[in-house]
């Protein structure tokens, strides 16, 4: 087999490798409504047709994959593997299931039903490249092996999980590229997501995916993702005016000494930057709720003040009333942690709000104040963020929601679940659309590597057939393509399915690693991969491929299968 | 108050109207993950700051609302109330809730904490319009009062929850307008939808909008909607030959009569129809695994045959293999169901396959074989089916599934959460963009209809207005545009705001009614609706508006909290 085992693929001890003793070891899936109800009634009235044919325990070979990348792009991330694992570790169906089933499928025979109620996945195999991984159209990113009826079952839930998962990952990773390394991206969608847990996937693939922080509480609960947020503009505007404020005593951060009228050094400062020749004297009357509201969030928040400075205006209320109470800060030993822009021109906003804080830090000598975080989030996407960079501004993190979140510009990836081989024979769907004929098979995949490290091109093989080998050439077509062909001489080769659920064969089952890990082989994946596929803009499409041997097996079983004259 | 209430807002005994007897009474979110952690970080941020300025029992009033209709249309289907009681009704922090928010928010003083294990929803009240109406942009779908700290906590979950809810039961109803009343509409979403309970509410909020039926079975058991599924091209493939049919007996209908050897019986009826000259001898060899699939299909549901034809090839393959298993059925009493299209040109194939059932109709004296239905399920969308009636098609049932649960052509709707009053003093967000300034004040809306039965317009009045009245002539103002204002004499005036969470309140409470009488008032609505405001191409926008007073006001703060010279 080569040198060719997946980087994090470890080979732990399977002693406790029955179902119930695997379900203990991955857990539970995140969201408790991944019961096995969750899939399409055809498949029960499947189960219930190969059960009457005494064909429910054929053995059957499913390969779930993508069609075309999402976004116009030419790659995706591969995620939504460890819920896939824990789904089936836990899958069982209950008595509670068993009725409804019962009186849905009321036609059905009642040993249908003991059948069911037996159903397991200890029989079932799953092999899949690692979460994280950067994929591509055609390549199985999971083969699922198991009794035909089992399988098939699987094929919704497994499909779901998988879908969106790869999709927001995918997107994700794409407004990490355009937004570049050095900024801090804030995923903000809860509010906008295609219901709760398409919120809270959101946040785990999107963390996945390359972000830093979420908003979400529970997600952060769930997945230790850091969370972020301080306030809304509804906080600005439930404060009327300074009297609010009941408490005005800071103590300084450093304990030695309590500001007893925190409020009137806010007041002070404002009075000097309102009369600071170096601050262009743009400054009039600031908006009173507003410095209340600042004030107050000051005094409950003193070494983590980020102010929200679009409620009215954010140059001549939203900006000074900041400074204030961000100098009347520095002055007890605090350093305030930067602002928000949530409105109107962020370009324009942040250059002008960078200006001040230059001005403030050189006018009163408050070193590092010019460099006071500015966050954007104002519907922002990788269209908008690429229009800021190319207008340059100074934001320094970007708050993303909707377009993030709901996958607005492409809401999914058409991923499919197609039977390859029944009883070791292979299988061909067929389709007028070419593009939408399946590759039959049982098969192993691998990614060549070229000289310069590189992935080259993915390449698939009958499971008979010899592991490409590093050094040795290899002839890889299009599977389709009569035409296009091309040897190859991998410096490097990666089999690319791992199994993480070997069922009841003896096989090492993969480790599924931690999120943090995920994240880390996502990031370091699209390193890896030539700048031109990653581009926005007229991406190069990444070389997927068979061998010689399983381009031919295709076309000849295709030619056994179409009804005569349909290839003419 | 006038004669105004909503048609099934009951007034029922509020007896125990404790927080918990309340919970009881609503039962738990569909989804178990929608807890009080489900919420952004920063509404805890401002809760602690609120807590500290000793304001977080201010009493504020917030409204939710959308700015823009989506899809291009120019109505919306409010839906996702229930499941916003539900969560009010069980809201409460666990200690685990408790340990991990101390731990994310180290800063915060301890009794913060034992304020949060305090936290219900018993002093919050919720006014809403019913569930399934027909809404318009800035008017309050829900307004929700109750101390400040609390109403701000809950506005992430409740504009998550109504978000998809009513985006995704606006598709649906706007599949079924393009599809008209006749036809069946089947919602086929789950294994694209944006994860598991994106599928679970797309499957609630279609029926709710006017689908038929789902393949989702978790959603047909804890909704009750009807499902629907028979097999995948999957199935069709995993057949070789039909050697594979073990037993080939089936008992006639009622039961008098066994045969023996149903492949033969469909062997003899498929020899017939290939030489039958009326079938105009297109049929040459059919796929024989494809026959054994639909053989062994029918012999597990001789009642419910219905075949996916376009495994290999629909005219030459699927449709004399599917009419062979069907006439066979009917020699033995049996009436198949229909076949299943699921690629190339519906609208040529499904008349090309109706042409074929009525000349079998015809030849073989099989009264009825003509009307087998024929679902379409490929990729369909409102342009698909817009495109499908214009050519012209013959197909009975759409299975919709992508687009119809992703809301592709629009993945979000703008629900906003926006404080109008606190300690009855009221609150205007302002904003550059005059569309995004909010309309303050504690309001009443109201809905008026004309003579031919249709509403006219919406309008918003303060609370302390009288109700507007039938036949009392009422100018409605639009909230922003000075010029456009229109004098009404409404025939019959319906209030759009029902309490559906007293509180501590002593108001009636409205029952939350059943899906099915959502599902028939959303219908109903959409049927009183001028149909030019319901059209797909150049809808007329229906008119919404402030009373005078609201009107005079909203300017009057406006021009208050604006920076002097902002509206120059």
């Amino acid at each position: 087999m080569a040198a060719t085992s997946a980087p994090h693929a470890s080979a732990h001890a399977n002693g406790n490798g029955t179902h119930a003793g695997m379900a203990a070891q991955v857990g539970a899936p995140t969201n408790p409504m991944a019961t096995a109800l969750l899939t399409d009634q055809y498949q029960f009235s499947m189960a219930y047709a190969y059960w009457k044919a005494g064909k429910h325990a054929d053995r059957a070979v499913f390969d779930l994959y993508f069609r075309k990348n999402p976004f116009g792009g030419e790659f995706t991330v591969f995620a939504g593997l460890e819920e896939c694992i824990k789904f089936i570790a836990n899958y069982k169906f209950t008595e509670h299931d068993i009725s409804f089933l019962q009186s849905v499928m009321p036609m059905c025979e009642g040993e249908f039903f003991d059948y069911l109620r037996e159903v397991d996945c200890s029989d079932v195999e799953v092999y899949s490249i690692p979460e994280g991984s950067v994929v591509f159209p055609k390549v199985p990113l999971m083969r699922v092996e198991g009794p035909v009826a089992v399988v098939q079952l699987l094929e919704t839930p497994f499909v779901n999980l998988i879908n969106y998962a790869s999709l927001v990952t995918t997107n994700a990773a794409r407004h990490r590229h355009v937004a570049g390394k050095s900024k801090v991206l804030l995923e903000f969608g809860l509010r906008r997501a295609q219901g709760p847990d398409g919120a809270i996937s959101a946040s785990k693939y999107c963390f996945m995916g390359g972000f830093d922080a979420t908003s979400n509480v529970l997600a952060g609960n769930l997945f230790g993702i850091p969370l972020r947020g301080t306030h809304s503009h509804a906080f600005v505007s439930s404060y009327m005016s300074l009297d609010e404020i009941p408490d005005k005593a800071l103590r300084s951060k450093d304990g030695s000494r309590v500001c007893q009228d925190f409020v009137s050094l806010v007041q002070e400062w404002l009075q000097k930057i309102q009369v600071a020749d170096s601050l262009g004297g743009v400054f009039g009357d600031t908006n009173q709720s507003e410095l209340a509201a600042f004030v107050s969030y000051a005094l409950a928040f003193p070494s983590n003040f980020l102010a929200l400075v679009d409620t009215y205006d954010v140059m001549r209320s939203g900006i000074p009333n900041f400074c204030a109470v961000a100098l009347a800060l520095h002055d007890l030993g605090y350093k305030a942690s930067g602002i928000r822009l949530d409105s109107g021109d962020l370009a324009y906003l942040s250059v002008e709000a960078r200006k001040v804080f230059r001005a403030v830090e050189e006018e009163f000598n408050v070193p590092g104040f010019g460099k006071m975080v500015i966050t954007a989030s104002n519907d922002l996407n990788e269209e908008t963020i690429d229009a800021l960079n190319k207008q340059g501004h100074e934001v320094d993190a970007f708050g993303i929601g909707t377009y993030l979140v709901t996958c607005y510009s492409q809401a999914a990836l058409g991923c499919v679940f197609k039977l390859v081989e029944i009883n070791s024979k292979p299988r061909i769907k067929l389709s007028e659309d070419v593009a939408k004929v399946s590759i039959p098979c049982k098969k192993r995949c691998f990614r060549l590597y070229g000289k310069e490290g590189y992935p080259l091109v993915d390449i698939m093989i009958r499971e008979s057939e010899p592991s490409p080998k590093a050094g040795e050439r290899i002839l890889c077509r299009h599977p389709f393509i009569e035409s296009k062909r091309a040897y190859v001489v991998p410096q490097h080769v990666e089999e690319l399915l791992q199994c993480y659920w070997p069922g009841r064969s003896d096989k090492p089952r993969a480790e599924l690693p931690s999120l943090d890990k995920i994240r880390s082989r996502c990031m370091q994946q699209l390193e890896k991969l030539r700048p031109d596929h990653i581009r926005r803009l007229n991406p190069t499409p990444y070389k997927v491929s068979v061998s010689a041997k399983l381009y031919d097996f295709i076309h000849c079983l295709w030619l056994n299968e179409a009804p005569v004259g349909e290839l003419q």
